[in-house]
Order: C-alpha cells, then sequence, then structure tokens
C-alpha cells in the first residue's frame, strides 16, 4: 500500500458524526455565508473578509468541484453558484458527498432557524438521531411554568422521556454560561429548586434562559445521572465565552466525583485545549473526546490538530465530529479534512515502520464510527 | 512554481515589522552579546552558554555570511569578525539584509540606550514611525509633576498630541505588570485620580513606574480610545512576567465590552498562546497578532509555531513583526525565519492540493506587509 | 551523513535517564500489563483496552523483536512469549537493549514493590544513583515519631545524611498534593512546625502523608537548599492531580524568590506545558527540564513533542528521562523513542541547511547525557 491507496481506504470507511447541527433551508447572501463559515458573529472589518481563512479556502478547495466549478473558484462565483443551483440541490450534492452514515444532531442552538431532522434525514440519506440539549430541556419547564420546588422531579422526568423516545445522548453548555470551574460537588434538590427561583425571580419577563451555576450543576449532574453519554462543549467557540474557563482541566475535580455508572463524558471540539483532553481520555475510563469544529476552521492546517489528538488518548476515546451548523459547506468539511488530515497522520506512522498498515487502518475505522457506534448504542 | 521559487516570490515580497527596537550603538563583549540574543538577564550558568540555543545557531548560519563567514562559523570566530568590522557596518549590514521596508519602533524599553529613530532610519535606509508606550507618557507627566486630579485629561492630550505628531500607534506592557486578570471595566477618571496620588505616596523619591492596577486599566483604555492600533505584550516575554496571567484568553471579558470604534488590538508575540490569540482574531473583528520574539527564539524550529498561526485567524488579522531588541542580528533573523518558516508553511498547503499558488502567495503579502499597512494606515 | 547515519550516530551515544523507577519483580497479568503501560489506574471500559494506544503499539512495535517475535506481534502473543521468557529474562533484554549506562531512580513511588537499586543495576548493568523523595523523608520522620518542633531540624539532617550517603539528588510531588499556585515565600519552621502539628492531629492513626501545603512548601524550600538538583513532577500524571494547577508557569513567583546559589530545578515530563518549561529554562539560569514520560505515551507521535521541547529551552538545559515506572517496557521505549525522535527532529534543521551535523550531534550528546552529567555531577 502507498499513502495515496491508504488514504482511499480511509475514506472508504463509515463516518458517524456524533456531533453536529442542521443546515438554514434558505438561500443566503454573502455576507450571511461569511459570517457561518467563522465563529465570529459580526461581519469581518473593512479591508477583510471572513472567506481569506482556513475554512474560507478550504471550501472553494473542497466543495466548489461538487458544484460542478474548478477547486479554488472565487468567492464569488462560488456563491452565484450556489445560488443557481438553489440551497436545496446544493445542500444535496454537499450532503451526499460527506460519506456520513449517521448523524446525531444537537437540536438545542437556534434549532427552529434549521432544517428538521426528518427533513434533514430525507435530504441527505442518512440515519439520524437526536442530541437533547439539557438547558434547553429546563427552559421549556420554567417557560411552561413548573413550580420551582417541582423542577427537580419534572427535570429527571423530562429527561428519562427524552431518552426513552429516541435521544442519543445529551449536552450541557455550560462552558458557555459559568466555565469549568464551579463548585464541582453534586448540588442537593434544594440548591436547584433555590436556583430556579431565583431565575425566575431576575428574569420574570422574558423566556428563561439559565445562567444560575447551581442550576447548570444541576443539570451538568443530572445529564450525568442517565447514562446516555453527556457531551459537553469544550474550549474554542464564539466570543460568548471566557476561553480559559473552558479548559477541560479544570473538569477534573468534577470527574473523580462521579460514580462509577455515570454516564460516558463526551468533551467536544476541546481545541486549544485537545491535548488537555487526550490526558484525561487516558486517565478517566468515561472520558471521551474530539476535535470537532477545530478541524474544519483549521482547514489545510488541521492535520497538525490531528496529529495532536493522537497522542495521549486511547484510541478507543476519540470520535469524529464536525459540528457544522447551517452550512452543508462545514457538513463536507468536516468528513473530508478529517479524512485527508487522518489518513495523512496515519500513514507517517506507517512509513517509518512504528504502526503496521493494519493496525492504522483499524485506529482510523474505530475513531471513525465503531467508537461512536459502541459509546451510543447505535 | 516549485518550493524553491516559491520560497524566492515570498522573501522578494516587502516587509514590514509593526513591532521593533532600534540597535545597541556601540561594541559589544561577548557576554552582552550572549544575553541580547535571549530572554534571561544574566549569564548562562557554567558549562552552558545562551548560544547554544535556537537563536545562537541561527545567528552563526543566518548572520554570519553576511559578515563574509561561513555559514555556521564559531561564536568566538563571528564576534571577531563583528568586532573588526565595528558595530556600525555591520549593523548596516544586518539590517539592509533582512529586506524590512518599513519599522515601527516602540521607544520604551530603555529606548535611551539605543541608536535615536533618525539614526535607526539613516542606517537601514527604511522608514521609521514610532510607538509610544502609555507608561512612558504617564511616567514622563508624573515626573514632570502633573498633579493627580489633572492626570487624566493631561493624558488624553499627551496621547492625542503623540498621534498628532506622528505616532502611528500606541502599547501598554500592562501584561507585565498587572496580568490580564484584571477588573475589565473601565476605571472612572476618579479611580485614575487615586491610582496617581496612590502610586505618588508610595514612590515619592523616585522616577516614576506605573504599577497601580487601576492606572494601568486607565492607560489601556485610554490607548484604546485613541481609535489608533494599539500593541499588547503577551505571553512569553523576560523573568520579570508571570506567563499564566500573560495569556490572551484572559482578556475576553475586556475585549467584549470595547466599544465597536476602539482602536485595533495588536497582540504581540503571544507564545506559547499563540493559538488563542488566533482565536481571539477570528471572534473579536478588531483583535489581530503577530508571533513576534518567538520566531527568532525557535529559529530553525519556529516553522511549526508559524503553521500554528495560520491555524483559526482570518488571514487579514496576522501580521509580522521581529520584537528585536539591541542587536541587527535579531532585525534580520526576525525577517530571514519569517519569511522561510511562512514559505514552507503555505508550500506544504500547495503541495497538497489543498491551496492554490496564488492563494498562497496573496496571504504571505497580505501578513508581511499588507495588513500592518492597512491597520496603520502607512 | 544522510538521516539512516545520523539516526544511527545518536543511537551509538552514551544515555543518562535521570528520572525512572525501578521495575515490578514478578510476572504480570494482561490486566496488570494494560494499566501499568498507561497513567490510568483502572481497567479500561468494555469494547476497549489501554493496548490501543501509542504506547501499547509502540511496546509490540520494539520491544517483541527484542523477545524474539515479529515487530507488531497480538498483544496475546507478546505476553504469552513474556510469561514463557519469564520476568527476569525478558527486563534483562529490554534494560540492556535501552543503552542506557545510568538511572538515578526515585524511590518514593510504591518503591518496594519493585526491584531494589542494586538489583536493577545487577540486572541491567547499569551505573544506579538515588533521587530521595522529600515527602517520602517527612513521613518517615513523623511516622518515627519526630516531635513537631524537631522536625525542621530533623528534615534538614536528613537531607544533608542523604546527600552525604549518595543520593544524586531530591523529589518533589507538591504539583500532585498542593498544586503550584501555593504560597511562593518561604515558610519559617514555626509555620513547618504547625502544620507537622496539624498533620499529626487529623491523621493520627495512619502512616503520615503529607498534605498540608505549608509542610509541602517548607519541603521545596528544603530541597531548594541542598543545592543538590531538586526534581519537581509537572503537568501529566495520573488522574489524582489537577492538571491546570501543575503548569510550570505557576513557578514563577517562587523561582524569582530562589537564591542565586539555589539548586538546579529539574522539571519533569511537564507536558502538556513543555512549551512552557522550555520558557522558564531559557529565562532561569537554574531552571531545567525534561519531556519524561510524555515521550513514552505519545509513542509514534513524540516527535513533534521532542521538536517543540527544541524551540525556546537552550540546549544545556534540556534532559533525558523516561519516568518508567515497573514496567521494563517502558524503559526500552523511552530510550528508544527518544533517539528516534529526537534524531527526526534534529535531522530536519541539518536537512534544510539550518543546522551543521555536527552542531546536531553536539545537541543530541548534550540532552542524552552531558547534561545529565554535568548538573548531577555524575
Amino acid at each position: 500500500m502507498d499513502a495515496e491507496h491508504f488514504s482511499r481506504a480511509v475514506h472508504a470507511l463509515p463516518l458517524i458524526d456524533h456531533h453536529v447541527h442542521s443546515v438554514l433551508p434558505r438561500d443566503l447572501e454573502r455576507v450571511e455565508f461569511e459570517v457561518h463559515l467563522s465563529e465570529s458573529a459580526v461581519a469581518a472589518p473593512a479591508g477583510t473578509t471572513h472567506l481569506d481563512s482556513q475554512a474560507g479556502f478550504a471550501a472553494r478547495r473542497h466543495c466548489a468541484p461538487l458544484l460542478d466549478l474548478p477547486a479554488h473558484s472565487a468567492a464569488d462565483a462560488y456563491l452565484a453558484r450556489r445560488a443557481e443551483l438553489g440551497w436545496r440541490e446544493a445542500t444535496a450534492r454537499l450532503l451526499h458527498a460527506s460519506g456520513v452514515s449517521t448523524s446525531l444532531i444537537d437540536t438545542g442552538h437556534a434549532g427552529t432557524s434549521l432544517l428538521s431532522n426528518p427533513d434533514f434525514a430525507a435530504l441527505s440519506a442518512q440515519e439520524v438521531r437526536e442530541i437533547v440539549r439539557l438547558e434547553s430541556v429546563a427552559e421549556r419547564l420554567i417557560d411552561a411554568g413548573v413550580a420551582a420546588h417541582d423542577f427537580p422531579d419534572a427535570l429527571r422526568r423530562a429527561l428519562g422521556e427524552a431518552a426513552a423516545t429516541g435521544a442519543a445522548g445529551f449536552k450541557s453548555v455550560i462552558a458557555y454560561r459559568a466555565g469549568f470551574d464551579v463548585d464541582p460537588e453534586r448540588p442537593s434538590d434544594a440548591e436547584a429548586i433555590a436556583a430556579v427561583a431565583d431565575e425566575r425571580r431576575t428574569n420574570a419577563d422574558a423566556p428563561a434562559r439559565v445562567s444560575h451555576p447551581d442550576l447548570l450543576r444541576f443539570l451538568l449532574w443530572s445529564g450525568a445521572d442517565t447514562g446516555l453519554p453527556l457531551q459537553l462543549h469544550v474550549g474554542y467557540g464564539d466570543a460568548d465565552l471566557d476561553l480559559a474557563r473552558c479548559n477541560p482541566a479544570l473538569l477534573m475535580p468534577w470527574l473523580r466525583r462521579l460514580p462509577d455508572d455515570a454516564s460516558p463524558i463526551m468533551l467536544l471540539h476541546c481545541y486549544p485545549y485537545h491535548r488537555e483532553a487526550g490526558y484525561l481520555a487516558q486517565v478517566f475510563p468515561n472520558v471521551y473526546f474530539d476535535l470537532g469544529l477545530a478541524i474544519n476552521y483549521t482547514g489545510a492546517a488541521s492535520t497538525a490538530v490531528i496529529r495532536e489528538g493522537l497522542e495521549l488518548a486511547p484510541f478507543g476515546k476519540l470520535l469524529y465530529s464536525s459540528d457544522a451548523w447551517g452550512l452543508p459547506e462545514l457538513h463536507l468539511l468536516g468528513a473530508q479534512l478529517w479524512r485527508d488530515g487522518l489518513a495523512r497522520a496515519l500513514w507517517e506512522f506507517v512509513e517509518r515502520g512504528e504502526w503496521s498498515e493494519s493496525e492504522a487502518l483499524r485506529v482510523a475505522e474505530l475513531t471513525s464510527s465503531e467508537n461512536a457506534r459502541r459509546v451510543y448504542q447505535l
């Protein structure tokens, strides 16, 4: 085998995207396209564009040919062709080309503006399962007027129902709303009740947006009690979070307190703390991680990030995700860059005689689909 | 094109050093040369030398031929030849060979021991502009006896005058003196006045050395109010700072509070937090960064650092600087290593078919000069 | 010379392992072997194995041929052959093949379950010196009933005796027990006495396990007073520590307070903070570091880690260690992977014309043995 054959073999493996979002079901103006191809929430400053970036270059390299354009086509030409085809056709082409067989879709972030899960499944010809965001569940309960003292039981019931009706796992965004340097102890029901009452008092007229640290911690522990995989946003995201407080190393006091039968903890993205995540995956039996949106956003430079993901963690602990949101280009790029970078990183080990070919291919298979299949029982 | 042609094309591009210092206008003993080729303030321990380092090896590789010696000449031979030529001739050769067209010189650190800006411009045949250090401005006002209650207005006037008389931007060293984990809120004039009074009281007989966190914060906000680029020392520096408190991720609460028309914020050096800096440059429209002295001091290993600088940040947000201080060898090495490493990192993307040649060359041009030209309006 | 000749030259250099432990003097079941080839303290979760990891793959690649099996043999075949040979023969083969000439053995961690130092020396044909763990010395004194008010003097006497009877250096595990974010000031004898009394009170019936921050700090300062090299666990280790509190950057306030004649401070492992460690080694004359167990556990990916270790630090400041504990496979792999990765990283510099061959070989020699020989006066 040579590098090219090996890469082809990796591309032929099944791929499960264990953390992803749906797509925007409409045509997009350039400015909107640009912003969605970045974690920035606002337009680029004068004289620059978000498309002058690894993600922008990768989109023009890998997506343009799927819309019948030459690789590296200019952004305007790409967007014109995309509009000509219409969002539905462009999306179908990109999702099919991604080769993803199963997507676990987190519906928690502005999910109503996106294509529904059944429609995503139909358009992509993928199997789709839902990841339920804990904060959204809590907010629905609060908005529905559940009394504070009923909240803990109502939450446990709601999570149980979600699990019973097909949720593949849960997700917490405590990283965004409090950071990981919160009290690691399990909060009591009484603390949760007081926190809900407090949220109600300070935010009486608007839709609930859970932010009380005790309530966020209660959700985290409740998620870990379900036994279903619990995804945590970690590291890099948009400008709302405080990056230094999203370092997964700060989770260690909490991880040590989890009971043996707690949920698998799935650390998402992790960049630039993916080495820390690999360490946690080695020393805590129930910790798993992925490189998520860091692969899309580092584009041609993602091989090094993937190689760093292959340092400390046992190979049964690393998973694939794209964390794509809104643009099917991100679904395609995640898959393309993961396979290219993984094949390149693994082949280096083979070429130097340090790994056998069959070992390398097995690690590609574990990380691309088998680990997700096992942990999520797909 | 091949790797060599591409490298030559990168070397032919204009280069702007947006953060640099002047040179020592005198001949140097070996021990002094050694210390200046390191961020250490003291001699190396017995049995070792600061020249056994990436910077030392790079100097002997790249500077020796410019002084008519073979590459990799021994340190003693190099220093003997340097003395023979005299500092002025050696400096002229090294500065010319750097190919830098414009230097933005920070005059704040022991500036009086260095060649004046006009003399640097004459010796180097470069355009020179000044970067004004906020702490130095404040210290001059305090030493001139400005009354505490007049300080806020006097500072604003002084910054306005600096801008009007040609300053290209300002710089803060709050990283050194307080760290980034200070209160992110804008201090009032009254807080600044109290802090100046406090500095005066505790340090009545010596020249002012601003260290009160409220005063440092006031300078920071005042710099960001000017609209001119505001440089911040970030990450790696000498042994005075507390590295963990110089992590740019700690700036996020402050960055979120800046108004839309605030100054461009230029994060300097950033190592080993350059990935964090790239993230900030992606999600905050007014954040820019460079790899500064990390390139010089990682020498032959700097390609990996440069590649990491090309991960998350939009390419309109990364700039070149050498942060050279004192030794023209550092001016030469910064430029040489930046161009070599940048060409190598970018060519990898081209070679694998991920980027086009023209894209790669445009990114080299943006980061080597165009971004600086645009942001500093040169 | 080419890459292969250079690698052979690096492999022919003497090697000193300045931080290592002894081996388990018995045959091992698979589950025990697995756990010792990981920093995890427990079995891998269902469906996974600790041997599906860089360390596991490296063991099958490099150790199997030394036990007469083909490279990449399956784990079961490897363990069967290992049992067939018996631990003593397998251990002797692996230790001999490591090519280590001198091991400085830290006897502090469960040392009594391991082969004694003289027996290790005999089996390995290596010179062996002891590294004495400060916390173990303190615990022996407390368990022996030394009165709290006599403790400071008794400790100083004990350290002096250890130095006089052949200890090559000391080691602190304050990283594990308190983290580096403790008070950096030197504690008084009175504080140490109060801390010992407190330890006694709260832990009257069990063997002492020093955990009071003041006492740990007193040990640290006492170790630094001896003048002998003082090793500090830094960064990555097992799940007991809080990784973020083991960042060596947090040591800066303490390092600045050390007197000029304090001990050389040897930062161990450091991953994922090895760049921070390299910085400290540049700016503090008495700071040294190694990559320790990070090399073993990143296996085929360790070249990048070694290259990062060659960024900022002067080459007189980087040392080799394996931190092997229990399994002679780890002693072999540390040596093998260090030499392979070091040769590869250095040869890149030579191949690009940035370093001369003789410089590269000298750096290999400094880091593989000369620095250890000089600092430990071996």
